[in-house]
């Protein structure tokens, strides 16, 4: 027996009403690490060595890989685990946003208890894109009710925002990430030499998501986008030239940052007004509808393009900041606007998300560039106006294949 | 910035290596309620409409209920929401173990995805047994990464064991529970008026989970069982006799109790040395090999039936207090032998729960009556000896279907 009164609220079983009634208080600590290596299937990169057990016994370890990275990387990663002497097994899945389901989460966990881990000390491995890590996120954090997993980040929305918060899930009933837990991969690498075979329009894709940290916290980094933009697609971060280098190194660490800085008070997100949700919106029921045509970053750029028209509607920006975001956008080679939006949409998408926010929009809108406020009283007059305005400032133009190399006639 | 060193333990983003390295930690909060209380459908009786939102507006509730509590209680349950003006939607659902599946819990999350609640102020309701709550559970905590839920236990182990903790979990590729996730109901109202209507087996396969509370740290619930068992069965908790009130009061709440205090401390199961898993080491193998023969208490009183002999083998316990442990499973009406259980078995069951306890055997056994330890050291040739006293001694007879009246030719 712990305590006896209400009025304390540390951790403890308390009792009240003559014994009739329990309260359970406790409190789960929880600890995750980031960090940016260059390299970390070099033979001398330790850092996935370190993880789950292994130094005595043979360190067994069940390694999912996405099937494109598999294809481009699968020889290095192997002779990793080779040189190292793992007993280890590697499941190559597919994945884009449409197998991002709870199909593809239980084909996982079900060769994961084939193969057998012991429950805490063998912990999962995924190396892939933001899809793949979200699904395996959610396995692991099933598997046994949470199994340990490191996570190995291989695109660029995944090194800098899907890598190192602490969500994982896979959309269910059409809807965006409906199902998913809060839990943290235990470490996550971040090696930019990844992207280096990512093609350009993805490097876009995860760009928006650095935009989206720039709108609303880091005027410096805006800044960074403006001037290097075009360098960071062309070199996609693998420092070609000293400049690039430079920037590079210098965007993916405010990025990456930035983010952790707003995500670490809120990781449960007991606060539901969250900048970080700047640009989602109206996003996630745009992204479902117009599958598999707008990417996930894509899609959160067509929304900011509209929160910005918002924004400037209501004098949060003036009309030369309005146009330096539709202009960055553009340098990005990001849409800034798409047909889908008719202003139906987007009030269920607005509906949606309030019932996701609890009952109230908590909707994020850029205060000049760098600062963020929220509002509730968004109307559907006032979203079919701003739609107006950003279809005839905003560029729909997107590559034409996915696969493909991006060709912009701009 | 939150910080900057690694010696400090609080939460916070800490970083280091030239920031290269990121360290995030933080506490999540977790509180819930146990209350016992008596017909919490009556009109005047509040605690349903006390959680969740509902004072304002009109109170929105999915509610799951088990399809044989639904036959029994669906009116005065309808009548309830009726009563109290909510607009409600109750789905019906067949609920045992072969159904304890991920496909059960989609159905359910679907269904609640399609009448639509806000996220955090209208809980999802549970009525119904262990594996109707274990499920709900599972679809609430992945339902935008996490829904409120309340439980109402219907049965005996829901009142006494699933209802109380906050374990959530479905079977997956034949093993019990492999999938799930721990994620307390906001509060849980145990009402022991529905065990009236639950048939004879059902009492006793709850009164496994007491008896195991009574071996590993409660003596004078042992007493208690060995006095008044036939009674409780006789009676399903419902006091029909002054005696039979006292003891059925006296009996849940040194059980609830009980079964909490080990709990609170170790929720997340940190460490895996837990007593209450007595009875649960070679069980979750029997129960998913027997299925529908063994109920879940069944299962797990065969289990401790076993290891009873152990540690009588042991030096753990006497000669007495083994027999008297098996006297009083056989008052209970419940199996203390079961055919399944050969060696090979056995051994292939404890090999899965040493990879569940993360490499070693971790096995609770009973000290005398009423205390525990854990072991390390059990062997094929233990097992096989142990096992063949256990035939001799035990008693594998069970009644002759689930949803019948237990007769017993004893
Ligand atoms: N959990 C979070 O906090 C979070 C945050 C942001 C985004 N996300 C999710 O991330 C997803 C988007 O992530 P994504 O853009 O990485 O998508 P993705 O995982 O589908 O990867 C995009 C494509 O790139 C391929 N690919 C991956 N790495 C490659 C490489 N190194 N070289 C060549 N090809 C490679 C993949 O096979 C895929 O075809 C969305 O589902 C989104 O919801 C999650
Ligand atoms: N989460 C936990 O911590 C925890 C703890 C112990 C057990 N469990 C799980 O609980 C399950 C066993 O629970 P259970 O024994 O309640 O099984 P159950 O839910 O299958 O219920 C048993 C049967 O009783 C019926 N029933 C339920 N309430 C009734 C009532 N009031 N009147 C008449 N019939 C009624 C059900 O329809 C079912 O047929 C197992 O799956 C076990 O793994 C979970």
């Amino acid at each position: 027996m712990t305590g006896n009164s209400l009025t304390d609220t540390s951790s403890g079983l308390y009792f009240k009403d003559h014994s009739q009634e329990w309260l359970v208080r406790a409190q789960k600590q929880i600890s995750y690490e980031v960090r940016l290596r260059d390299g970390i299937f070099r033979p001398e990169c330790t850092d996935l060595l370190e993880q789950g057990a292994g130094t005595s016994d043979r360190a067994r370890r069940f390694i999912v890989v996405d099937r494109n990275v598999e294809l481009m990387h699968g020889d290095r990663i192997r002779s990793y685990f080779e040189f190292h002497g793992f007993d280890y097994s590697i499941m190559v899945v597919e994945a884009n946003e449409t197998l991002k389901n709870l199909d593809t989460a239980t084909r996982i966990v079900s060769e994961l208890d084939t193969f057998g881990v012991a429950r805490r000390k063998e912990p999962l491995i995924v190396i892939g894109g933001g899809v793949l890590m979200d699904i395996v996120g959610l396995a692991a954090s099933l598997y046994r009710r949470g199994a340990p997993f490191v996570r190995v980040p291989t695109t660029l929305i995944g090194l800098v925002d899907a890598g190192v918060g602490v969500k994982t899930g896979v959309n269910f009933n059409g809807h965006k990430n409906r199902l998913g837990t809060y839990t943290p991969a235990d470490l996550t690498l971040l090696d930019r030499q990844f992207l280096g075979t990512l093609d350009r329009r993805h490097i876009g894709n995860g760009l928006a998501e650095i935009l989206k940290i720039a709108l609303i916290k880091d005027r410096a980094l805006f800044g960074s986008l403006e001037e290097y933009g075009p360098t960071l697609l062309d070199e996609k971060f693998q420092g070609v030239s000293a400049a690039g280098d430079r920037a590079a190194r210098s965007v993916l660490h405010s990025a990456i940052h930035g983010m952790l800085d707003e995500l670490q008070p809120n990781l449960w997100e007991a606060t539901l007004e969250r900048c970080v949700d700047y640009g989602h919106t109206f996003s996630p029921t745009v992204e479902m509808r117009a599958l598999p045509e707008l990417l996930h970053g894509e899609a959160v750029c067509v929304d900011m393009a509209l929160t910005t028209v918002i924004a400037w509607r209501r004098g949060l920006l003036t009309e030369a900041e309005r146009d330096r975001i539709f202009a960055v956008m553009s340098l990005l080679e990001l849409p800034s606007w798409h047909p889908i939006l008719d202003p139906e949409v987007l009030v269920n998408a607005l509906q949606d998300t309030v019932r996701h926010r609890d009952g109230l929009q908590r909707l994020p809108l850029p205060v000049g560039i760098g600062d963020v406020t929220f509002v509730n009283d968004v109307t559907p007059g006032e979203l079919q106006a701003a739609v107006a305005v950003q279809q005839e400032l905003g560029d729909a133009r997107l590559p034409k294949a996915s696969g493909e190399q991006a060709v912009r006639d701009r």
